[in-house]
C-alpha cells in the first residue's frame, strides 16, 4: 500500500527543537496501560525520531530503540535491506523504506516500527528524486503502509517534517480501530 | 582507561536544540579530506548524538549511523553487550559503555565510535547511580577510553551536556597526535 500525499508546510531553519506535542501525544498513548512497544529505523531523519521520542521522561517504557541507518551498508548490513533494493531502485524508495521499517521491527522485537528513507538536501536531489521527497513506512506485525512526500523548505525543514510525519503516522496508527 | 569528570553545567529545558558548534567543529574536521568514519551507539542521549551530526549538509561524508540502544535487549541482541556487565554492573557502567562503543564501531565497520548510557532522569536515580551519571565511550581500532561524568540539570540538560559531551570527546581525539 503506498499513500502519496503533499506535503509544503515549511519551518524556520532557526527553529528550536520543533514542538514537542506530537511526541507527547504518542506518549501518552503508550503510557495508558497499553503494552506497545517502538522502534524506528531512521536515514534522512538522522536520529530526530528516536531524539524526540526520548526527550520524554518514561519513554523507555516503550521505546526500545532506533538505527540511524545513514550509510547503505548500514541498511543492507544492520536493517537487512536487501542489496537489490539499493540497487535499484534505490535506498530513496518505497520498497527501502518498508524493508527498513519490517527490518528493525524484527531486529528489536518491537510492536510497532517506523522508517524514514528521503533526502533532505541540500545536495543529492535528481529530477526524479528531488530534495523533500520522502519515504515513510510503519510496520505492525500484520501489515506496513508506506507514505510518499514532497517536503518544502531547507534541510533541516525536512528533517522535522519528516519527523512529525512519522510521528503523526505511529498517533494516527495507535488510535485507528484494531490498533495493537 | 576511565577518566574522571565533573560538570555541572545547567542548560534550560526550554532551551533550542542546544548549539551546532561542536558538531560543526566535528564536520570540519572529517571534510578536510581525511577519510575518517563515524558510528554512535546511544543509550541515555536517545538519538540526539546522530540528530545533531546529520543536522550538518553532507554529513553522510562520514556518519555512517547510530544504534539508539534504549532497551537492555538492543544493547545485547544488536551491540553485542555480554549478558552478564547488563546483570552487574548493570548498563549504566563504564563496562557497558566501553563494550557499547566496540560493539557499534565492528557493527557498521566504523572507524571512531562513542557512546553513551546514563541516567538522564527525573526518575531511575539511586544512591550509586544517581541522576546525571553518564559514561561515555570512544572506542578507535587501537584503544577505548570511557570518562564518567555526573551532569546537573534536568533531563534535558543532561541530555544535551552528554551530547556535547561525546562530540567534543569526537573532536579532541581527532586533532590529538596520532589521531586517525
Amino acid at each position: 500500500m503506498i499513500r502519496t500525499k503533499q506535503a509544503t508546510r515549511t519551518m524556520s531553519a532557526s527553529a528550536p527543537d520543533s514542538d514537542q506535542s506530537l511526541a507527547a501525544r504518542l506518549h501518552d498513548l503508550l503510557t495508558d496501560g497499553r503494552q506497545v512497544t517502538l522502534a524506528a529505523a531512521e536515514s534522512c531523519t538522522g536520529g530526530t525520531i528516536a531524539h524526540r521520542i526520548t526527550r520524554n521522561a518514561g519513554s523507555s517504557a516503550y521505546f526500545l530503540g532506533s538505527v540511524v541507518a545513514y550509510a547503505n551498508l548500514v541498511k543492507r548490513d544492520v536493517l537487512g535491506v536487501p542489496e537489490a533494493i539499493l540497487d535499484s531502485p534505490g535506498a530513496v524508495s518505497e520498497p527501502c523504506a518498508r524493508a527498513m521499517a519490517e527490518g528493525v521491527r524484527q531486529l528489536v522485537g518491537a510492536d510497532l516500527a517506523v522508517s524514514t528513507t528521503g533526502i533532505a538536501g541540500p545536495a543529492g536531489g535528481t529530477g526524479r528524486k528531488p530534495v523533500g521527497l520522502v519515504y515513510i513506512a510503519l510496520a505492525t506485525r500484520e501489515r506496513t503502509v508506506v507514505e510518499e512526500h514532497r517536503f518544502a523548505g531547507d534541510r533541516q525543514a525536512v528533517i522535522e517534517a519528516a519527523t512529525d510525519q512519522a510521528l503523526a503516522l505511529l498517533v494516527a496508527t495507535l488510535v485507528s480501530p484494531g490498533s495493537p
